[in-house]
């Protein structure tokens, strides 16, 4: 099983902003879309646990450290790790790496809760847990 | 009653893009923001349609031209009316006019139907509908 | 030369609203995206008319029909043509299918000006047409 | 000359996901909103730095903790404070209090370089500085 799971991006237009550069707040929609792929790539997608699971995983708690920029068009991956995976909270880890130069241009992480659908507190459904334990 | 309802904006650094300018895709989320205050000076925020009536209002058509630039920081209304209302179907249209020289930047509709939670088209609520006719 | 360029997306859950589908002014952006992919395709992408030949090509209009709605994390494809390209402005038009029932979600297209980093019109660079022309 | 800076916001549709909640990258276009006003309400706009002065201010570190969840259309206001005055780098401070209860939603910081148009780290313009300092 890997360890971590690298994701492929590229800069859409619509993620940069005047200063010519990728906007910040939108580390945080490449981080979601990565770890959905890290789901995936556990074999167990992130949309079945809302569906099936009835477990929703909230972000409580959000980093970024923005070491270069990128630009328009270039492109990079997301790699994503499970850093901790407890009862009822885990943390995923992110670095941004643009591909030309294999460039570390930002590191992250996110903290999250398990939530059913009303919104309470559940811990991980014990059927899906082998797919995110190493 | 008013017949079209001017709701205040400033483009936000997030809203630019490289070009210098309002990337195109937000003149569509200003105009949802714009319909909700006409409901809401309507008297019938359009929350209280999804939550109290069953009604939701998704988006089925879209248009936009857009004459004029806008920049960070400028502020503009979106002057909203509603041009057709009908029993399943109404259709909502907007100005973009910047401030300081009340220069028309863009102009642009929308067209919505009426359907309920399942996704079922309905009719639009009795008891809300005198909120819009005029 | 391929007539229209087909580029993959996914919807992210930042894309989706509470309806629980992905929210109208996205397909703006994923038309932009893929409009970007369909120069990349015509091995001309679109960073080097800006950043080489000084040409832009702001969105003067935008339509789009919306079928049926996407959801989250569903795969779907938008396909990209050249439906005009003039001295002085091109018309893109794109279909958005889902993937796993090849259902047509929408449908919709953009009318671009050239210009210069100024905001002048200007006509298409002569050495970047071939690879636009049919 | 006041401490902290409230902004007023309301919650988009857009800015909503598929759990019903404001989605949390928006905190952070929030936080960018509410210190735009916040150099606005010292009397010098942002946008004053960056065209007069050459001084631009990249974010170099965010940080969010999210503790009750925005829903559609509710009112809440960011709190911003300029917590670190450096000659080359500062830090603001945000608290997200939702208007109705006064609950406090979420709460963080963004730590900002001055740079100039070349990207070349420079101290903050002299004739700007006493806006900013207490």
């Amino acid at each position: 099983m890997n360890k971590h799971v690298d994701v492929p991006f590229r800069v859409r237009y619509a993620e940069t902003d005047q200063m010519g550069v990728a906007y910040y707040a939108n580390y945080l929609v490449w981080f979601e879309a990565a770890r959905a792929d890290f789901c995936r790539a556990r074999n167990y997608p992130y949309s079945q646990l809302e569906e099936k699971d009835d477990t929703f995983l909230p972000v409580v708690e959000a980093h970024c450290r923005y070491l270069d920029s990128l630009r328009y068009d270039q492109e990079f991956i997301v790699r994503t790790s499970l850093k901790e995976f407890r009862r009822r909270s885990c943390l995923f880890e992110y670095q941004v790496v643009e591909n030309e130069k294999n460039n570390l241009c930002a590191e992250g992480w996110t903290k999250h809760l398990f939530i059913n659908r009303e919104g309470k507190i559940r811990s991980f459904p014990k059927s899906a847990e082998k797919f995110f334990i190493d």
